[in-house]
């Protein structure tokens, strides 16, 4: 009866509770400029890797690891590999593209006074994972869950996140001594901010639209709307 | 100056409001066997959809598309998916795991009133994407912040998630008549909870352990504790 006793009451959310929920979900932004200097004190970011552990992992393999850099040489270090790399991305848009491309800031590596890169650990829990065993990418997307559980978490605390991911994967883990068997998921910046767009930064500038909800939601099956 | 005056003041949360995203986060629970068989009314499958929807994408991409699967006859035949991946991966754990592992309920298909089938087309805005250069997983990875922004919104409705992996793709894309090319990323499993786990199951039925955060947490660099 043990696993009995361990269910409890799934308790309600208030009205307000719930829109506290939503307002994160709806106001959390992609931040790559708006950052202030001040140091983000130690346990915010306690509580932001807390709700990043708290993540849903699968098989509780829990893959996970923070490497948290905010000395100013570590960040310029990690910018220059972003900007090669952003050279490189360039070039592979149409023409028509790339002085829009270039126009656009990417990252907030030096302005941000905290990085955190988010790694998986593939082998934590041996080869054969609980839920792992039929799609191979699943400790990944656990990873990629602990990220947005931090971003969601940082909003509510008034600071802003981005997610940059135009890097050399050998760059970023020569800098930051991360063996060749662990996978980098995500290089963030974090900082506090005091304005966000009110829409996403691509859309406001015209990068890309929102697309409507009722065109990406299916009914049964793919294109069912019955 | 168009883009400026996109900018707004970012909403401080007061401290209720921050607790609530926490309680999210912190009583989140991967749902097997909870559900309620009472039907998720249609607007609020709409909120969770939409909190869905406003998750961050690479490149403003959206890739994502949403298939709701209610009828209990179509949720038997994604059972049958699941039951036949299940006996495979059994096989695959050593032997003193598999009794152990056959005794967890790891799905709630048939018991969940609402199944949806979140997938990622990888082909949306063509071959090359804005953030997605150097990383070609960052498209998934989107699709997975989508997944957790509407497992959160669940919880904070009343309603509880599990997400299935246990299926072999080609199984899951007959059913559901998912076109080749696109990725399936999520199957969720969704229904109103009136009582939920106070740890996550895999640790309260002894599968594995949570790992304390500070092992998980570098400075600097991997394994960096300076």
């Amino acid at each position: 009866m043990q696993n009995k006793s361990m269910l409890a009451p799934a308790e309600p959310f208030s009205k307000q509770e719930r829109d506290a929920v939503y307002k994160a979900i709806h106001t959390r932004r992609d931040v790559r400029d708006q950052f202030l200097p001040d140091p983000i004190p130690d346990d915010v970011v306690e509580r932001l890797l807390e709700a990043a552990h708290h993540a849903p992992s699968v098989g509780f393999m829990q893959p996970w690891n923070f490497i948290t850099i905010r000395e100013q040489a570590d960040r310029e270090r990690v910018w220059q590999a972003f900007s090669s790399a952003n050279d490189e991305a360039v070039s592979m848009f149409p023409k028509n593209r790339q002085s829009k491309y270039k126009s656009l800031k990417l990252e907030g590596i030096r302005k941000a006074p905290l990085n955190i890169c988010v790694t998986c650990d593939r082998a934590r829990n041996g080869d054969v994972v609980l839920g792992r065993t039929h799609n191979s990418n699943m400790d990944l997307y656990s990873t990629v869950c602990a990220v947005q559980n931090l971003w969601l978490a940082a909003r509510a605390e008034g600071i802003g996140m981005g997610w940059v991911s135009i890097f050399r994967d050998a760059d970023l883990k020569g800098i930051l001594e991360i063996p060749s068997q662990i996978e980098i998921v995500a290089y963030l910046c974090l900082g506090y901010v005091d304005q966000l767009y009110s829409r996403p930064e691509l859309e406001v500038k015209g990068w890309n639209k929102r697309m409507p909800l009722k065109d990406l939601v299916f009914k049964g099956k793919w294109r069912g709307n019955s």
